[in-house]
Order: C-alpha cells, then sequence, then structure tokens
C-alpha cells in the first residue's frame, strides 16, 4: 500500500494489492483492493464516478460490469486514468477489510477488540420522587444493563451530559474505554477511530471505523518540519537552540488540518494511535529531544502512552484519547514497533530481515525469534532530496529508468514530460549507470557522451532540455552520486553489522521486508546491484509499503495487538550503530559499488 | 476559627481556640491557637513582629516572654492592637497543630494518609553500554528501592524530566498519587496541599503542609460571583442566560490569586481538595446549572471527582489533581459532607443538628446514625446583604447589641464609630427588640421613641447620625426585621420538618452543632429567642466555624478521610423541603416570633 497525495491527475488509480487511491482533489483517500493484481480481470475493483473527468469506458470493464452499473458511473478503478479532480464514491465491496489491509503475503489474526466501545442507554428520568444525579443514573443503568462496576466520567463528559442526556431526538449511546466513559453520541453516529504515521519527511493519517475495523480514508502530507531541518538531527539542533514550541506547533497544525480534511467533524473521532520515530514521537508531545542529540542518545520515554487528546491539542472528541506506541529506544521509535506488528516478523521462525527505509532508515534482523534493530542515517536522498533535480514520487518525476546501448528509456508519473526525479529513479539511473560502466566502483563519473563537465563537477543528463518540462537537461550529479552512494552505505553497513551480531552470512537471510513508500517503487533488482541490499534472490524480498501506519491501525482496533507491541518493544535489543566498532569499516566498503 | 480578612487594622489579633490572624496587608494568614481563651494568661500565642507598627507591650507580656524574646521583638498576639500593615514570624510553636485545628471539644482520630507522597531518588547514569530512556530508568528505581510497580508519568512530567534529571543541583525526590509519578522536585522543597471552600458569598483558602498535616496560612476573599447575583438562584438564572463561562472564569481568576498570595509559588502546590455546595461545585467545573434551577433539581454529578488542575485552570504544580469532595443532591452539596465529616456528625449516636448557615443554609440531622439533610434558602440577610445598613463582619460593623430601658448598647468591630450592622449585630438588635416589645410577635416595629416613620416605613434607630461614622443615623427597618424574619423561619421550618421525620421533638436533641462564620459570631441565647434555633438548653450548642474547610482540609491530607466523605454522600437522605407537604405550614408559623 502507498500513499498518493497529490493530485494523480492522469495517472491510473491503482488497484494492485493493498493500493491506496485518491480522489485528484486530495479531500478523501479511500483504499481498493483488487484480486487480480491490476490485471483488469477480477472486476473487484468497482467505483461510481460522482464527477470529474476520466479516460473512456475500456472492453475489459464492458466484460466485467452490468448494463446497469455502466448506465450509473461505475468504473473499475484500474482500468481508467484520471483526466480532472474527481469525486468517486466506493461501494462498501470494493472496500479493503481488516485482512486485506494486511500486506504480506500471511495475514494476522486478527481479532477486533478495540479499546473503544459503544453501549445503548435508555435512562430513568429523575423525579422529585426518585431524584437521580445525571452521571449516576448512567452508571447505574451502565452496571444495571452491562456490568460495568466502578466507571468514572471524563470531565467534558460531564460538561454536556446534562443536555445530551435531555435530548430526546433519537437514540443515544455512552462510549467507553477502559472504566470511563469518555462521551455520549446518537447510537447512529459514525464511529471512528485515527491511526497517524509521523514520518521525519510524510505524514500519514488513516481513518477508521472502529465497530468494522475498516479503513475508509487516508490522506498524506509533508511534515512541515521539514522547515526547520530535513533530517532529525538538524530538528534536534533547531530545538536545542529554540525550543519544541515550534516544531511541535507546525506539526500539530497540519495534522488537525488533515483530520479536519479526512472527517469533516473530527469530534466523530474517539480514539488515536500515533507512531513515528522516537524523535518525532517527542517532538509530537512536546518532549525535549536535546539528550536524543548526544551520545547515549536517550529518550525521555520508550513506554506507550495513553493521554487525552485535547491535552495534546489534537482536535478530535473531547474524551478521546491518544495511545502512542512504544518506542525502543533513542533512535528506533514506535513506527519500527508498528512496522514489525504489521509484517508479523516479531512472530516469525524464518531469519528476517525488515527494513523501513527512510530519512532515518530502521533495519531489524530476526534470527530464530531474536530480534536486534539498528538505525542508519540514511539521509533524505531517496526521497528525492539533495539531489539536484530530486523531487518527490508525484507527476512529472521519472520514476523509473533503463540504459542499454546509450539509449536512455525513462518512466515518468504522469506519463508527462518529467520536470525531476524521485528516489526510485535516482536509484534506477544510478544502477544502470553503473551497469554500463559509465560510474566506476568508487562512483565517479567516467568520461561519456551523456556526460558534461561543469565547474560544479561533472553530470550525467538524464533527460536533455528538449525533452524535459523544464528549461534545462535533467542530470544526476556526482554529488547526486556520492550522496547515493552514502545512503546506501549507511543501510548496507547496518545489514552487514545485524548479520555479523548473529553470526550469519547473506545467503542464510530467508527474508527481506522493504516496508517504506520509496521502499514500495524501488526496484529490487538495481538496488541488489548498486549493493544496497543483500544480494540474494528476488522472490526473498516482499515490499510492503507503510507498514508502520498499518501497526498504528492495528493498535488502534485491537487491545492484543497493543499489548504485542508493548512486548515488541521490550523484546527488541537495540544496537548502536554510530559507536559500533565494525561500523567504520563496514561504511567505508559499502560506499563502494559492487 | 473565622477568617479575617480585610485589613484588620485597629483589631486585636484574636487568638481564640481556632481563630484565624491576618498580617493586615491581607498577605499571608496564619492561624495561632491560644490556651486560655485570650485571656492573656498561657503565652501560647507567641509572634515575633518583622515590621509594622503595634500597641505597647503590656503587664501581660512582660510576665509571659522572656528578656530575650522581648528584645527580639516577640509578643502575644492576643494581647496587642495591630496598628498598621504588619509583618509578622510566626514561630512553629505557636502554629496550630492539626488536632487543634479541629473545632469541636472531640477531635477525629487523625491518620495521616495523604494521597501524594515524596520518596527521594538517586539514578544511574544512562550510557551508551547501558542506555536507559529516562522515564524507564526512574520507574525502576522507584520500582526495585521502594517497591512501585506499574507507575506511569503524568505528561507533563515527562516534559521536564529529562532536565530534572541531569540537573546536578542538590537531591531531588518523586511526587507520586496512586500509580502516578505527577512531578520531580528538589528534596529540600516545601510540599504543599491547597484545601478551598467555596461558599456563595466567600471563598476561603488553606494552604496545608502535607508532610506534617499543618495548616500554614489561610486566605479568604468574597466570592467574585456576587457580581452576577448575590444567591445561588440567581447565579443559576444569570447561567441559563449567559451560560456558565462567565461565572466560571471570575471564581477561577479569583482563587488563583488567592493561591499565588497565599503561595508565592503555586508550583508548590501538590494536590487540591474543593468543597462547596452543588451549584459552586459546577459551577467550578464549568458544568451546567440550569437543571439545579428546575425541579428534580437534577445535578450533573455527585461522586467525588479526581482531575487535573490544569484541566480546570488551576494555577498549581502542573501534574497536581483536584479532589472535588462528593455532594449529595442538588442543593447539599460538598460543603455539607465536609461539614458532616469535620464536626464527626457522621459518626455520633447522639441526636444531633448541625446547620451550617450561609445564602443557603444546610441542616442534617443525625438519629440513631441515621442522617437526613435539607436546605433552607435563607437568602443573604445573616451576611449583611439587603439589609439597608447591613455589612460584612468587618471593621465598623455593629456586631452585638444590648437594648434595656431604651439605652441601646453596642460592640463594634475594631471599636471605632460604627459604619454598619453585620449578621450577628441585626440578629441581636431584632431578638432585642423583640423583647422590649418594639417589635410585634408578627414582627411590626411598634410605636417608640426610638421609631421613626418614614415614607417607606418604619425605622428604629440602632445608632444616632452623632454616634455613626456615617452622616446619618444606623438604622433597623420594617424591611429588615422581615428579611431576617423569612431566613430565619426558612432555617427553622427546616429544623422542624426533619425532627418530624424521624419523629422527635425538640428536647430530644442532644447537640446542636453550628458551622459556617455566621454561625460562629452569633449569639446563640438570642438566635434561640427569636426562635432561629431550637429552645433547648444553651450547653447543648458548640460554635464549629468554617467545618466544611475543615473537612476539606481533612480530605487533603488523609485517604481515609475522602473514603468517609464517600460514605457520608451516599448515606446522607436527601429531604426535599421546597415541595415537603409540610413546608409552608411551617414556615408560615415561623415567620412568627416567639
Amino acid at each position: 500500500m502507498y500513499i498518493i497525495d497529490f493530485e494523480p491527475i492522469g495517472l491510473r488509480i491503482p488497484c494492485m494489492k493493498g493500493d491506496t487511491v485518491f480522489n485528484a482533489a486530495g479531500k478523501a483517500g479511500i483504499p481498493i483492493i483488487s484480486y487480480c493484481g491490476g490485471k483488469m480481470i477480477c472486476g473487484r475493483c468497482k467505483i461510481r464516478i460522482i464527477n470529474g473527468n476520466v479516460s473512456a469506458i475500456s472492453t475489459n470493464e464492458k466484460n466485467l460490469l452490468s448494463e446497469e452499473e455502466i448506465a450509473n458511473n461505475y468504473r473499475l478503478a484500474c482500468t481508467m486514468r484520471v483526466l480532472s479532480d474527481l469525486k468517486v464514491e466506493i461501494p462498501p465491496e470494493s472496500l479493503e477489510t481488516i485482512q486485506q489491509l494486511q500486506l504480506l503475503g500471511k495475514e494476522p489474526q486478527l481479532s477486533l477488540d478495540p479499546v473503544i466501545t459503544k453501549y445503548k442507554i435508555k435512562l430513568q428520568e429523575s423525579s422529585l420522587e426518585n431524584p437521580l444525579a445525571d452521571w449516576e443514573n448512567l452508571q447505574k443503568f451502565l452496571k444495571d444493563k452491562y456490568g460495568f462496576k466502578n466507571l468514572r466520567p471524563d470531565i467534558t463528559l460531564l460538561q454536556n451530559l446534562s443536555s445530551n442526556l435531555r435530548n430526546k431526538n433519537g437514540e443515544y449511546s455512552a462510549i467507553i474505554r477502559d472504566d470511563e466513559v469518555i462521551g455520549i453520541t446518537k447510537s447512529a453516529e459514525d464511529f471512528h477511530g485515527i491511526s497517524i504515521d509521523i514520518g521525519t519527511t510524510k505524514l500519514a493519517v488513516y481513518l477508521v471505523e472502529i465497530h468494522s475495523g475498516q479503513t475508509i480514508a487516508i490522506k498524506g502530507a509533508m511534515n512541515p518540519q521539514i522547515a526547520y531541518g530535513e533530517d532529525v538531527m538538524s530538528r534536534i539542533s533547531y530545538a536545542m537552540e529554540n525550543g519544541v514550541d515550534q516544531l511541535r506547533n507546525c506539526l500539530l497544525n497540519t495534522l488537525n488540518q488533515l483530520i479536519q480534511e479526512l472527517t469533516g467533524n473530527p469530534e466523530k473521532v474517539v480514539d488515536v494511535t500515533i507512531v513515528g520515530n522516537t524523535a518525532m514521537h517527542h517532538l509530537f508531545i512536546g518532549l525535549p529531544v536535546i539528550q536524543l542529540g548526544r551520545a547515549p542518545y536517550s529518550p525521555v520515554v520508550v513506554q506507550s502512552l495513553d493521554v487525552k487528546a485535547r491535552e495534546l491539542g489534537l482536535n478530535v472528541a473531547q474524551g478521546a484519547y491518544i495511545h502512542l506506541l512504544p518506542n525502543v529506544a533513542g533512535f528506533i521509535g514506535a513506527d519500527h514497533v508498528a512496522m514489525l506488528l504489521a509484517t508479523e516478523i516479531y512472530k516469525t521462525s524464518k531469519n528476517t530481515i525488515g527494513i523501513d527505509i527512510g530519512t532515518n532508515t530502521e533495519v531489524a534482523l530476526s534470527v530464530n525469534g531474536d530480534i536486534a534493530s539498528l538505525s542508519c542515517a540514511s539521509g533524505p536522498a531517496f526521497e528525492g532530496a539533495g539531489i539536484k533535480h530530486g523531487m518527490r514520487a508525484s507527476n512529472g518525476a521519472i520514476e523509473e529508468v533503463n540504459i542499454k546501448n546509450n539509449k536512455i528509456d525513462f518512466k515518468v508519473i504522469g506519463d508527462i514530460p518529467p520536470t525531476g526525479i524521485c528516489g526510485s529513479g535516482i536509484l534506477d539511473a544510478i544502477s544502470q549507470l553503473r551497469q554500463q560502466k559509465i560510474i566506476d566502483q568508487r562512483g565517479r563519473l567516467q568520461d561519456h557522451d551523456l556526460v558534461s563537465k561543469k565547474k560544479s563537477g561533472r553530470e550525467f543528463i538524464l533527460a536533455s532540455k528538449k525533452n524535459s518540462e523544464i528549461e534545462k537537461d535533467i542530470v544526476v550529479t556526482q554529488h547526486d552520486i556520492n550522496e547515493i552512494q552514502l545512503a546506501k552505505a549507511a543501510i548496507c553497513a547496518g545489514i552487514n553489522i545485524l548479520l555479523q551480531e548473529y553470526g550469519i552470512n547473506e545467503e542464510e537471510i530467508e527474508k527481506v521486508v522493504i516496508a517504506g513508500a520509496f521502499g514500495t517503487r524501488i526496484n529490487v533488482e538495481n538496488a541488489i546491484k548498486i549493493g544496497l541490499f543483500p544480494s540474494i534472490p528476488l522472490n526473498r524480498f516482499t515490499q510492503v509499503g507503510n507498514a508502520a501506519g498499518v501497526g498504528a491501525k492495528l493498535a488502534l482496533i485491537s487491545k492484543e495487538y497493543r499489548s504485542i507491541a508493548g512486548d515488541i518493544a521490550s523484546r527488541v535489543r537495540y544496537v548502536e550503530l554510530t559507536t559500533h566498532p565494525k561500523f567504520t569499516r563496514e561504511f567505508s566498503h559499502a560506499l563502494q559499488f559492487p
């Protein structure tokens, strides 16, 4: 599953297993899955066009849809292209179910046991003969009818209780969390939760129907903290000088805006789970991060936390809590725990590597059920940052590159002239350049027709000015190559050190799970060729998309998963990479291309 | 005990058992007690004058103080008069102790078991070899050293934890409440709690040393909500039209100011208990009060509540909670529960009446351990409001009146020419007027030398213009008399209805406990003579001052008392007075004077 968050006009609505679609206005995201892997043969990804332009109806659609459906503007998501802002209706049968949300071959056994439950209420009226305080009246009903003992009220519940209980319009339900009544709502009202993945670069917010466990909308955005530094370390530096308030507030504002857009009415959101790396976790709560920036990189807290959302300024239902999943260490956060949860690495007996590629890349190795994890400062190069013509994976980005006999083939998102290169494109390009020996083992651009020499260094022309949307050549510079070398060397060194910790070699790795948005778009073969991933058979690799977000969602709809996340966090053995005796050697070695 | 809260310049510092003194600037209040009842013979009310002017040293003081003490400006509080703003030091031996705070002959067996406790900490430093998150480090220490399991952190604790743990200046302690660490403080730092009694007319705030249970300062102020209505019903009306925010905010601001003045540093206050009538309780939390204003007068909640002080906007330590004692019903609030707690009526086997006289007067009757309570709308007349020359019991108020053979004797607070009459003065005056037959049984002023006839009705001249501080006669009007009749009739009817509920008569009442500031100043004999109190021997009456405030304090320093308060609230049988079938008859009857 990945998130397309920026006007995917012209892009085919993806409906690969676990894919996520958005309407082009970005107002709501709806996950749909097909069972045929996008081959346009199963007809399961039915949607109805409400307004907006899409490509003409195809033969496949005519075969797979009924005449009535076609008359009613039903289409198959996988077969059409979006040509304008688009509003679509997703019939319930096309929405992914909980099992389908899981991105691995084997899906977790999910018992739907959310922390939040809802109970219909019908209270006796208070009278002079039998005077009852409103709360005690409610408490008594919930005890007599449902067996709840020792319930306590949220303070904001009390503030609205009297008017809610006296409102005769419709049936009401009490919303209960553990021993606390956190709200009263109309029984017919939607009952939603939100899961949030706070990435260093990207934010992903999932709107989930609590009673069914279905994800009904997803929304993504850039992390606005980027304005204060692109990677975790530069944000920590910023916080050291300026405190955490600005970093916290801009993040909070964006999250509140995303929730408002996703839900229309944030009051419907009665529970929230959050994952992120430890620094993002700390900044979200307003914890200091200074001590994360220097050895021994101590977090303030690693255990899971339950805090009233209003205490942290997140605008959802007044009585709602936020559950922050547990961290492991200063540079292994709750997002990693959530990834291990969603991918089920926590219970595999196979030798498995889990990699979540981002601005910081976390790597876990599970050997015989024992898990060790470390964090590599891979930087934002794979997200297109720090690269001359780098850009996010949105319209106009070169996402695939093939170079053969001096002929360059590339694929641009949106099938339009390119404006830049995204992470997967730059990785492909460098891998192809290396295979063509246009760059040597140490990463230096060689003399070549397409290599020009500028004052600032050599550049490889990927798309000439006339083929590009911008008024110049789109190039891969010597500096770009070095940035990618640094990034891949950090990850590669991390993997090798973990293998050495357990005394196993590459060949013994039975499975590699690649998580993260970039990890999903990556061409694994090219990644192996530049030495980013171990050189093992391709069929041992799985690309799972935003597993951290899925883990956050699992914790939203299941008490059991919250508890498992706690177990994972305390089980994972943290390996400190920067001070590891073998790091420098491994890193220097990994800087080279195979 | 009562509170003198307005510049008692010229006033003798009271040191009767349970009295409270303030410096004249009103900056801090210090309770002192003597053991001789103010007879200037025990020498226990020693204080040291820091600056300000007081009357010259007396013979008693010369006998009771050592030469060294006199040289060091020690004085006996009971013997001197304050002549200017005054700053005094109260030596610990002069401060009342917990037992002495109790205002009844028999004091409660108090086990000092506060909800908040403090534990010295000394943590292992985190290192690269043994990296520890700060919270987990603290948690482990508290578990290993003190046996605490499953502790959880307050979110604001986490926000300051890292800097506190890394501060090497002095020893630190963790402040723990149940399973929550609510703060870290220097071990040497004071460790205070606050108890608040929110009266309809007056606020009283007690600063208590939690580890010793000592009240170290008390401060009072008018309830600023008076601007929106003098009694509970008029504030409810105001809230119906304008919402509760204004009422809540002005109260909160005044309380925050009082706490700031009392403590100098509100951050030292780690626990708070609050009592008040149900409407004050609701307005403090921001609960609606509309439903309290109409039958069946349902409160939103009666059970005790524990809420983070910061959630309610009370400025104390970041992690501190407020414990709101439980209410009984719409017009029997936590202040009544606290009164029953402090006076020990809850465990007496004697037939006992407890009366807390205020703008609303609550009456409890305990018969064989069964307690029934009701509330009478007595109005603010006894507090001097609604009376032509009524005023608070402060300097210049006539507080005692004697009339014999057309000669009027009165005592003025501060021994200065009078500016008005306070509650006890008006009660005395009316009682004396009735005894002199200057008013008849129905309360009508008769023809008399000192009765003048004005357009607005008759008036009795209590102090002539030339004897008063104001430029006119100080009078008791026909209207004043009628106001007092209404007030005393409400209370008297309440008492009679309770007696009838249990089928006992006046003579069977073994004890009457009179609480409240006015109740302490009242002349019981005169009160009996106007029919306010049952006509039983004087020695069955006890005047205990602000028992509600004492109850709040007991709950602050003892878990057991919190639990007893909960038991009391659920045991007390509420009797609805206004709709009681016998109320009208009893009330009409009680309007007459005996």
